[in-house]
């Protein structure tokens, strides 16, 4: 099989694939208890959120990644949903480990709560009758659960290649069965590699930890130990339960047996290893009869705790590799290779670090050495194949090689030093720092603009479904039950019109409809190339005025002359101009300050004024020092990555503060602020500062009457205020700006961070 | 004053003002007998029109132009409105002649209709009375009205300088009573200069006509006539009317004392040659007492029969000039002026080309010395201020020296050589003619896009007002009643959504959710610049395909290769590709021929496919001949001013036949097809044919379901079509653009003119 597939396919056929990951995680406090609290109310509804909702217990967070076509994403995806959910549980950690933390009694294990109707009673039923048949304390074991499926491109070739004579769908199920079969034989080799879970809390049933030892104050374990959760230990059945995985009808029959038997109550407590997966798991079992085998869903897959995701880049890959392995494995025709597989499970989860004997086909094998049997076929196959895997393979081989490069040893050394619950504790915190620190971008989307990336994790949030149409475009597609709306950079959506737009994008068509609307801008006049340049400048010399061009946006090709100007000064500035557009607006200038009225609906959701890069001095640092100090910050990036750009000391700065006869290296007085650059851009490390609660109301409606002139939803009107604190204060309105960005306001240098995110959300009805 | 003039302002403060016109013209039929047809359904309610409307008579149009700041964009409009009520008349023309046509017995005059509302019955009965009071044939006497006022700045600035002790608005009324006066002095001038009624048709009542001399078998004339409409026979009151023009106050009771003694109904019934006018001239009196005088309308100018607008460029010049000279003229204190300039009025207009004696302050004064000084006096005016108004005074000095250059010479002359009607019906059937060749543009706004002056067009038909908002955007307003609709380039407008418009923009974001919709797209990849070309180019080489890069329009960069290319020649296409984008789509080439459907809401309004430029043989003329008598079609022209270009000769087309073997000076055969170019494009001569009734219906409701994906209410979807005829034929949407163009659709080379732009005015709920 493996030189079929050598001669149909080539690299990426068989690189392809769909990934998804479900993590689940228990909410603790500090202390490492778990936190009984209530699951987050932002979260919505946990039937219909598609990414964030709870599995067995209210104190258990399940992060589902939808299926992304390559590991990376779906990689990013989770990271970004831990980001996403460890700040909105207030002052609670997400417990990285899949054994469970400090529990209380039964009784005080809360299960998933659920609103009234009859969908939230059933899912709370089950979870009733779980935590009466198994105990609450088991339910809380939490694990990776990683959904696969192959490209459907290669079985279509591999069915069109064959020739078979049964159908596509029985073929396709046929090679998940095979896979899923290998899967089970194999899957003590996983659970070698990934396992993470040799260790258990005092607080945890007596029963395990009565034969254990203890390797901690506060915890047990034994030598060698793997994984608890894949051991006797774990979450699984009160019996060994062996469905038949000969064909989809007979794996059918299997399940039907035993819920006949009463030994499970549905599909859904067969807690295998793997399970085959339909288009319609709500149906499973018709829908896989029907539709046949869609994915396959691996469960021995152990939290990583040196992961903040709980899965690390690694390990999605290998899985990946693994089950290329299965599909072209061939079967041996040993009979009772289920029992055999799960002894070995057992037996690698409980003693898997010590050296000892597998079972293979009814005889003895040395663990280590049929590892790398197997890997060493892994590799064989990525170099038949193509496949470039071999290096990612050798850094697997290493861990079956030496047991210390494995996760379980390495997190076992760890409590012993500093204890079980110590040790975890410390890691979710780094881990909650990460999201504090990435709270204005979204993982897996950094290419995005800003504003996109925080209206993307806003939606994910609340339970929108995003759905990227074009990356490079910042263009996507948010939907919430039948509802879809498209939006391109955040803020360019259906509820602005096209007019809208071409209106704003005319400063003069803006004008003519705002001084219509009585609103107050600046007067002036329209220059065209073929106009007497000479005369226009001659007309405007030495008054105060602003040259702009008449559509462009940004503030690119604008002059300021708040003082006037000499003509030849004006001609420049025109020339300048006439470089972005072939119409020219000069304008009075307007005195005061600028400040940015984002308009969202029919409110302003926030008030922003730019102020140039500076540095405020303390006496004893240079200004070079402070600018260091400053750059600092989190939010301060390079590239338009972060909301705020580092400040440069380039020779621009150095000029405008030696105008002032100062130099990097002065040390400015304490509270003395040094500007360091004339223009207030934040592309050039300007502050942008909240001002939305201290200017008077009659502003802003104002500029919600200006954007209404425009009929304009999302906008960002540009507003001269002379005096920012008083009603009486003359103002002007220089320009409305579609296409506003957001990330200005959602994280400012000085002020409250805004959730601009939500608004736009709800302009678009999607809340 | 004149000095104080030149000190104060400049040229352009001058020569400012604002300009309107009103020209009312009789509808005929072709034998010159008047039409007593009704007046055109489409214009709609005669009391909202802005721009047409009827004045006394249901056969005599009236069209209004609203007032301009140049009298070059008033001349237009009106020259604009004429060609739109030539083409809305069936077999009928516009009499270009104040004196009326063939006219019936008073009972056959039709009155003007009107609907039931209490508004209209008004205007009914005000023009019944009218009937009874003058007769029905002396209403039909029809003129031009010229609405004028002077620039406010000017006056305003006037103001300032003088702070005389009234208030500014008394200043200004006694500005205009100036004017009034003056005007009312020398009126007769104007007449001379401006008179072209000097002939009266058979059928006018016997009591005008009885004094006079036959001059041809079917009209009457006296030696030196130059306007019986402004003579004894001309539309005038029983009794000569002298109302108080020392102010407002007085103006207004002379009118109430006329209306007491039952002199006439109302102040509409005073015909006086000049009337002052006011903001709200439904009720004039109480408005020009609240707010003064706002403009004046001059009402001595006769329709120009050699004008197809009824008024030249050069009268409209010279009358502006004549009010600024009345203006500045000092007034004599002769108290019996009213009388004398009535006098000279009707001697003029009866005798006026004969050497006559006028009275001036009580004494003669020879017509042509007094005619000369006046002109003098205004040449000195222009001098002195710099107004450069000397040429044109010049041209007017010289129809004072010789009256064979005056407008009631040259029409006399005419009707002398032709007859009455046959001359008249002449000139009428060539403006019509001119108004056919205008139909696809708007005069006055040839530097708009075809598409936007085709909106205009129809708009100002059908009574809708318009505003330009930006003259080079093509930005307009389009209003009815209170509703106002913003339309940029004629189909960007508040109908279509901002992330609508993007959708389209971006190519693969339309596939996308085409493809979603179940509408049939090509196949195809994103290539970015990142990727290595040389591999996608061996992958798609040698197979039929599109290359395109994502988002522009109008067909630029894309490379189209229907027999598939090699690799070389898909790097070449990518490359140009790129230079418009960084993302480029490969696609899969669809078969058959392009076809362009224009969905405006949701219907097919047109359905066009375009073949590149050819000429068909007659088996005579050659390939250059036959393109020469093609180009002499009035829809081709240079430079997109017309709805199809003409055919160039050029080395592209000249290479394009070397492949085949021929050359410009070949004949072909009979009928035989000879395509001077493979590229379709109209810019460069093509064909446009409409196909919007051969195209079966399933067709169309797919491509109003891809514009209804995509949430668009104007757009052009490109589909292919291999087989036009047959419902079973394979299509494919290769593209939905924006911003369609509706000229192609509205004046195709070959098929149905279709009114596109009345769809566009539905879906914007203006009609």
């Amino acid at each position: 099989m493996l030189y079929l597939f050598k001669e149909l396919f080539d690299k990426e056929e068989l690189r392809g694939g769909r990934f998804g990951i479900e993590r689940e995680a228990l909410r603790v406090k500090e202390d490492g208890k778990l936190a009984t609290t209530d699951h987050p109310y932002v979260f919505g509804n946990k039937l219909l959120h598609p990414y964030i909702t709870t599995d067995f217990s209210e104190s258990q967070p399940e992060l589902i990644t939808p299926a992304f076509q390559t590991t990376r994403e779906a990689y990013s995806f989770l990271n970004a949903l831990y980001d996403i959910v460890a700040l909105e549980i207030g002052d609670e950690y997400l417990w990285p480990q899949s054994m469970p933390c400090d529990i209380p009694d039964e009784q005080y294990i809360p299960i998933a709560k659920y609103s009234d109707s009859k969908e939230c009673k059933i899912a709370r039923e089950y979870r009733e009758k779980l935590f009466k048949k198994y105990g609450g304390k088991k339910q809380l074991i939490s694990g990776i659960h990683y959904n696969f499926s192959f490209d459907e491109a290669l079985f279509e070739k591999l069915y069109r290649h064959q020739k078979p004579s049964i159908s596509y769908k029985l073929f396709k199920d046929d090679l998940y069965l095979k896979v899923a079969r290998n899967y089970l034989r194999y899957r003590w080799l996983l659970i070698y590699l990934t396992g993470a879970a040799p260790i258990i809390h005092t607080s945890y049933t007596r029963e395990c930890t009565k034969k254990l030892v203890p390797i901690q104050e506060d915890s047990f374990s034994n030598k060698g130990a793997v994984s608890y959760r894949n051991g006797e230990c774990g979450y699984k059945n009160h019996t060994d339960l062996f469905p038949d995985y000969t064909s989809v009808e007979s794996y059918i029959a299997s399940i039907e047996d035993f819920v006949k038997e009463n030994m499970i109550q549905s599909h859904k407590e067969l807690y295998t290893q793997i399970r085959p997966k339909a288009k319609d798991n709500k149906n499973l079992l018709s829908s896989l009869k029907n539709e046949g085998i869609q994915y396959i869903e691996i469960r021995s897959i152990d939290i990583n705790p040196f992961e903040k995701s709980g899965m690390s880049m690694e390990d999605l890959e290998f899985t990946h590799v693994f089950m290329l392995y299965l599909l072209l494995k061939e079967e041996t025709d040993y009979l009772d290779w289920q029992r055999e597989a799960l002894f070995n499970q057992k037996l690698i989860s409980k003693n898997g670090l010590e050296s000892i004997m597998l079972k293979k086909d009814g005889k003895s094998k040395d663990r280590s050495e049929w590892m790398l049997d197997i890997l060493a076929q892994m590799n064989n196959m990525s170099q038949v194949l193509g496949l470039e895997w071999e290096a990612l393979i050798d850094t697997f081989v290493e861990k079956a090689l030496d047991v210390t490069k494995t996760c379980a040893y390495k997190i076992t050394k760890k409590v012993e030093k500093e204890g079980y619950l110590v040790a975890h504790i410390q890691l979710a915190k780094a881990y909650k720092q990460e999201a504090y620190a990435n709270r204005y971008k979204l993982e897996g989307y950094e290419d995005f603009e800003l504003s996109t990336q925080i209206l993307m994790k806003e939606a994910i949030k609340i339970g929108i479904s995003i759905e990227v149409l074009d990356r490079s475009d910042n263009f996507i597609a948010l939907s919430k039950g039948d509802k879809t709306e498209y939006v391109k950079q955040a803020t360019k959506t259906s509820k602005d019109s096209y007019i809208t737009m071409l209106m704003m994008e005319n400063k003069t068509v803006t004008k003519k409809i705002l001084d219509k609307n009585n609103v107050c801008v600046p007067k002036g006049i329209e220059v065209n190339a073929t106009q007497n340049l000479g005369f226009v400048a001659c007309k405007y010399a030495n008054k105060p005025l602003v040259v702009k061009p008449k559509s462009t946006n940004f503030g690119i090709g604008i002059s300021i002359f708040p003082e006037g100007a000499s003509e030849e000064d004006i001609i420049y500035a025109l020339e300048i101009a006439f470089k972005h557009d072939d119409t020219i607006l000069i304008e009075e200038f307007a005195e005061g300050k600028e400040y940015r009225f984002l308009v969202i609906g029919d409110e302003v959701a926030g008030i922003l004024h730019r102020v140039p890069a500076n540095v405020k001095g303390d006496g004893h640092h240079t200004i070079r020092e402070l600018v260091a100090i400053k750059n600092q910050d989190f939010l301060r990036g390079k590239g338009y990555k972060t909301p705020l750009e580092k400040i440069e000391l380039d020779t621009s700065s150095e000029l405008f503060l030696k105008q002032k006869g100062i130099g990097f290296d002065d040390i400015p007085k304490v509270s003395e602020v040094v500007y360091l650059r004339e223009n207030s851009n934040i592309s050039t490390g300007g502050d942008s500062i909240d001002y939305t609660e201290s200017i008077p109301d009659k502003f802003k409606k104002i500029a919600v009457q200006a954007a209404k002139a425009v009929e304009a939803k999302f906008c960002g009107v540009d507003m001269m205020l002379e005096d920012y604190q008083s009603e009486a204060s003359n103002y002007s309105i220089i320009e409305i700006n579609f296409n506003p960005a957001i990330h200005i306001h959602s994280f400012p240098y000085q002020g409250k961070e805004r959730n601009i995110a939500r608004s736009v959300l709800q302009v678009l009805e999607l809340i």
